[in-house]
């Protein structure tokens, strides 16, 4: 029928889920949790339910859902937004990344892209009409390049999407590092859409550095999060976005006409759940020890581990390991060793393979186990 | 920050529904029931939560439930459609609108939509950047006009919306009718988004007229409904959509990266509960005794109505109760006289105001009554 987007195919993640499922093999290539989420949250779905809950919700969410939201950015990062012109809910983080971009990117804007990225990312904004203008992170480090990004900007610059911890690679910004790019922007009229969808999950003790905490930063920011990462529910498609009023009401107009609401029965038992701060500020903990316990059976591989600050993400290098491209490696990986992982360069729209592949973490210790009996094969 | 969307505010819907909160009015305006789901469809969705699906869904949504879906369009339209190829599960019928029309128009494609319309696909349009071609339905029968359509074909159109049954106006095309369509549109490469989400609300014996049931517009279209409307959940936001294997293709392209996927214990509830034909089959009886009832009371006022052949509205002709243009007519009958409707001048890109307003007759039989004593002192 000609194609609005020429270059995209089925995205990676479900590509590998249809490989290890077919294979039988272990599944750490999509981002998910394959243990249960507290049936406290379960059971809060049902009582909304029952209670009649199953009727559209007002457009931008329900007001116990934003004021939570507003009541734990404000606890956490120092900054309040308000919940009635400030917060919206979304049905999950890809949704509002979408919609932010529908709504700030006009035909012709230049939006940047760190790259490697989330793969709606890019055709998001082939969408919007905007242009795509890709900065690599740091090969090897995956650090943010600042004098590129500087080289980047431009009088048509729209925009730039930042994500910290950030998928693939599981860094973690610095707070010196959102101090550069608020310093870097300070004299641009430039938004920012933070990805901050891993935010509960940073280790050694370091602090997610939410665009929130730099006030000129946030002032031009869309903050993304997503309630299935935090609260082990990826299923139930939830997230929201916070930003400045002005911002906002774009935002709004443009979801208003996309989804125009989210799961009544979910906001209500997400509401009433979020009250206990434990879940979400215990998730570090949870997931460093997932994280060690992963890494300390890859030491004993021919994998090299790279640093892994946050997400639920350990990445490593194959070169010991394989001849292999980054692709190749990973189909491989899946039919004949039973493991299946995900290749960095599907975060690249060149296919940049730097011999990295990315391995989920979020699973049952028996799950990370049997993938490590599977490895140590190798 | 510059607006992509000057001309939108925030939709009727949310400002009437908000209106009649503030004035405790009895609120027949924005379309959603005041009864509750069967029970066995919320236990069905504890149950999913029970067994553990709360993690992502495929990203077309279960096997279980497009199975299902597939089933009953063959059943009640005789067209077959691939379960893996051909259904979508979409997160409502909004988004499923959004995301066809994003996926088909490309800038500068002219996309005819059927004027009054609902009033998101307008803005749709607009993001996609596509030319808005507007054909008015015949004022007073919204009938639709086949000359004014073809008129309005040219070589750049690339899509026209249809809805039926018709929301505003409650009416439903016609088999004479849409082979009209089928035939106006044989000669051109034109796609055909139909909007069906009121396909079991049709009334008086009369058949829905899916585009599944003509074969040269099913190859062309992309059918939407909604398991909101016809399940008494809108606040679950589900629904799906049907199309060739070569346009759900594109359709998918931009769903992955719009919700990626859709609520997953609510996709399993809703599979299980398909099984059972009977909800859908006894809806047209169930909403046609609530129209004969609400219809019987207006029937002594001086609202003149209109014939309501489909959905769950009524319109009426305020001529003969007020001077007042629709919308200020909306406002005062809410605040006034404590009645909440819609102004179809809301459905049209230049406010065309002739004297019609809508009621929403999904509600308690006690709702309807105590709007109608409200509605008689008039
Ligand atoms: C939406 S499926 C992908 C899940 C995810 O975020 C990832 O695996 O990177
Ligand atoms: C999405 S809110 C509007 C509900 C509806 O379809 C209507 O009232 O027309």
């Amino acid at each position: 029928p000609g194609t609005r987007l020429p270059n995209v195919g089925t995205t990676i993640f479900t590509v590998m889920s249809a490989l290890a499922a077919e294979k039988n093999a272990v599944n750490l290539g999509q981002g998910f949790p394959d243990f249960h989420c507290d049936p406290a949250l379960t059971e809060a779905v049902t009582a909304a339910m029952q209670a009649g809950h199953n009727q559209y919700p007002p457009m931008p969410g329900i007001a116990a859902l934003r004021n939570a939201i507003a009541s734990k950015i404000e606890a956490l990062y120092g900054r309040s937004y308000d919940p009635n012109a400030e917060i919206t809910v979304t049905a999950g983080a890809t949704q509002a990344i979408i919609t932010a971009i529908l709504a700030l990117v006009r035909p012709g804007d230049e939006v940047i892209v760190l790259e490697p990225c989330y793969d709606s990312y890019v055709p998001n904004i082939e969408l919007a009409g905007g242009t795509v203008v890709r900065v690599p992170l740091v090969p090897g480090s995956f650090r943010p390049d600042f004098d590129r990004i500087a080289a980047a900007l431009t009088r048509r610059t729209r925009a730039i999407l930042i994500n910290t911890p950030h998928n693939p690679s599981a860094t973690v910004w610095t707070a010196e590092e959102m101090r550069q790019l608020e310093a870097l922007l300070a004299p641009t009229d430039v938004f920012v859409i933070s990805d901050e969808v891993y935010e509960h999950m940073v280790f050694d003790g370091a602090a997610h550095q939410s665009a929130a905490r730099f006030p000129s930063l946030a002032a031009r920011s869309i903050l993304v999060s997503s309630f299935g990462k935090t609260y082990h529910v990826t299923g139930w498609k939830v997230g929201y976005v916070a930003a400045p009023a002005a911002l906002m009401a774009e935002f709004r107009k443009v979801h208003q006409f996309n989804v125009f609401t989210v799961n009544t029965p979910m906001q209500h038992a997400l509401a009433s759940y979020m009250a206990n701060p434990a879940p979400y500020l215990e998730l570090p903990a949870f997931y460093q020890r997932k994280r060690d316990l992963f890494a300390q059976g890859l030491a004993r591989t021919r994998f090299k581990l790279l640093r892994s600050e946050g997400t639920y993400f350990q990445c490593v290098d194959i070169s010991a390991v394989s001849d292999l491209n980054e692709a190749d490696f990973c189909q491989w990986l899946t039919r004949e060793v039973g493991v299946a992982a995900i290749p960095l360069s599907a975060f690249y729209g060149n296919g940049f393979d730097q011999r990295v592949v990315r391995f989920c973490f979020a699973k049952k210790d028996q799950t990370l186990l049997s993938a490590l009996e599977r490895l140590a094969r190798l």
